[in-house]
């Protein structure tokens, strides 16, 4: 089979108006996307994903956390196969294209291999991971870390929404709209794992190119920090005797701030969420919880800087407790060197302008690499502008993506397990 | 009529067993209230007034603002009347006593004078005044602000609340449970008012008296401040290129809390209020709106700290948008001299040790002084704790302020056109 044959058949249009119609379930604004893990509106979107694959007789299926199938099955099932894709859910205020190109991308190839007459040797199956975004319930990569065994399930399952409602609620509550998709067990060994997704930087619209060989990525740690005080009033408590959570947290993120601080601008620091109890303007807060999010792509500053946290919240607090709570720590993480040789050799052949590029973002193909060799593509979005309604990406960039990802599929399907192994070095 | 025999009428049973029967609704844990301004615990308390009034044949009545009073009219009803009272909505976390304690004394005061069989010569009128606290629609003091003509109706009755509901919305449901009370206008002048609370201080518990003469109420400033950055991705975006809502906030509160730094704690500065947009933890925050309450007796200092709040954001701002919008402005106000020297006469007469003492946080009263001589009654709370549900005050001291109220009411109650004009001064 010729290079560039089944990435031929890929469809601009389909793809784009995909993009569109996926787009217009949880719509706010223009273009702004607000799609919570879960939730009935994710169940639109999966729905409609599932509809789309049994045109062209895909088989659907899902597992125990919700990841959503659709396998083209291969001439030799018994191959482990190949797995594409990423995930269906946004962020509150999300746009259009993070996650969902991935899913679609994937839907195009399989697409593609069928328009092109071509019956892969392995399986070759989408997945939508369930929420990766971890907006709903956090941390998020939630399905892929079930699938690859990186988080036990069950402590998953007892996870509660800011309304009280559990993981396992709101897996049951999906199932039901869902009763007609086989189930499957949790997680299996892939052959091989591409994501395709958006950049979310501005790395390769300044470089103009199309396509970015995704080298890794950054390393992550996260903190839950909750500063108790006690209630007063604001007119009559003197300060001496005051117990604020505000202000302990105000300097607690101020002390961060000025340890954080990188000249090189590399490390990413964010207090993303931060919530006051009472929350009333005449009463002193009693209670503050406010999130931690520190990356950076070298693991041992990582390890450093994240050592700090804990002991510059307690130094600012004053006459507050604070507690003080590490939710994750993920390492930096390098994909399967051989693997991104293969797709930079097919990105040549397709006379797709490609880079190496680092990932700022954690994506789920980070669960993936657990289980085998993993890669991720990444293409442009204007202006590196991401989590926003603003988000955009043209059509031509996804077009190139999906077209590497389609002819990245087809040669994996055919590879046999030896040159499957040659991936990982 | 001797000094005390309407005083020797106050109930101390019934007066402590009415306040644990209205801290019933809207309990949480043990002891706290959530009883928001205009809800439906509101009406149920409002409920369980008006029935008590009723019991002893005081009139009801409510006005546009939804102010309700009970009437014990008097023998000469063209003189003006005294008024006495306070309010019945609680903060989100409040207590059993906060504004329920001058309600409750001013209906025993009622209750004393009817078991005394004592007709007064001018009417005597409870009020429990509309949304004192302002958590649910700020600013409050609504009600008596409305009364007193310090703010005009109609914009007050297009303020929405956190759930879009209208203070019009609010004021037509309490209206439809509320048929069988006459409705009066807004507004009248009384001869006298006279406001029982609690302390919310730790000055009387300290120094072990069971009444306050209040001389004054600090001066206080309020200011809503609104932060616009840019919503971005938490892992990729460069700090340098960050338009943070979250840390310009930060850097506000910070430099705020040092310029309002003062060795001898006279000041009061809160940030009460804080929302974070979109509130996710890796996403960076596109928008922060935070509350400032600044109060100080001397309105000189006030001014001047004041004038500096808006600056001083602005130039924390960096890269974001900042608009300090100044919600109220209230200068320092004292009592009714003559007034306050009649009380204590009465708190003599009566064997109740008193002190002068200056009140930290704002009151109803504050706008009643706009009409006529006012004056407040302070008894302690324990430990200063208000806005709490620890919150407390002793039944012993609740019942010395109902005393003192009950005799200052009816000395008012017979006291002259040239009396009360010599009240003032």
């Amino acid at each position: 089979m010729p290079v560039g044959r089944i990435a031929s058949f890929v469809d601009r249009e389909r793809l784009w108006s995909r993009h569109m119609a996926l787009g217009r379930i949880g719509t706010f604004g223009e273009t702004g996307v607000n799609r919570p893990a879960l939730s009935a509106l994710d169940g639109e979107a999966r729905a409609q994903l599932v509809s789309w694959g049994r045109r062209i007789s895909l088989l659907p299926s899902t597992d125990p956390i919700a990841n959503l199938f659709l396998e083209l099955p291969g001439s030799q099932p018994e191959l482990a196969p190949v797995l594409i894709g990423s995930h269906l859910d946004s962020q509150p205020t999300g746009g259009r294209f993070d996650g969902v190109f991935g899913v679609l991308a994937a839907l195009e190839t399989l697409e593609a291999m069928v328009a092109a007459g071509y019956r892969p040797r392995r399986s070759v199956v989408l997945v939508a991971w369930t929420n990766e975004e971890g907006s709903r319930f956090a941390p998020g990569m939630m399905g892929s870390a079930a699938f690859a065994g990186a988080r036990p399930l069950e402590p998953i399952l007892a996870l509660r929404d800011a309304d009280g409602i559990s993981v396992a609620d709101a897996l049951a509550g999906l199932a039901a709209g869902e009763a007609d998709l086989p189930r499957r067990p949790l997680g299996f060994r892939p052959a091989a794992y591409v994501e395709p997704h958006i950049e979310q930087g501005p790395v390769l619209e300044a470089a103009g190119r199309p396509v970015g060989i995704v080298s890794g990525i950054q390393g992550k740690r996260t903190w839950r920090v909750t500063v108790r005080g006690a209630e007063a009033h604001a007119g009559t408590e003197p300060h001496a005797s005051r117990r604020d959570a505000l202000m302990a947290a105000v300097e607690m993120i101020a002390a961060l701030k000025r340890h954080l601080d990188d000249p090189a601008d590399i490390v990413r620091f964010t207090v993303g969420r931060l919530d006051v109890t009472p929350n009333a303007p005449s009463v002193v807060p009693s209670r503050v919880v406010f999130s931690i999010d520190l990356r950076h792509p070298d693991a041992g500053t990582l390890l450093r800087l994240g050592d700090g946290v804990a002991g510059l919240c307690v130094s600012a607090a004053g006459r507050c407790e604070v507690e003080v709570e590490a939710l994750l720590h993920d390492p930096p993480l390098e994909f399967a060197p051989g693997l991104r040789a293969r797709m930079r050799g097919i990105a040549d052949a397709l006379e797709l302008p490609w880079q190496d590029i680092a990932s700022g973002a954690g994506h789920d193909a980070r669960h993936l690499a657990l289980l085998g060799p993993a890669a991720m593509i990444f293409v442009p979005c204007r202006n590196g502008i991401s989590h926003n309604e603003a988000e955009y990406a043209a059509p031509e960039h996804l077009h190139a993506g999906a077209r590497l990802l389609a002819e990245t599929a087809a040669r994996l399907a055919e590879a046999d397990d030896d040159e499957i192994r040659e991936l990982a070095s």
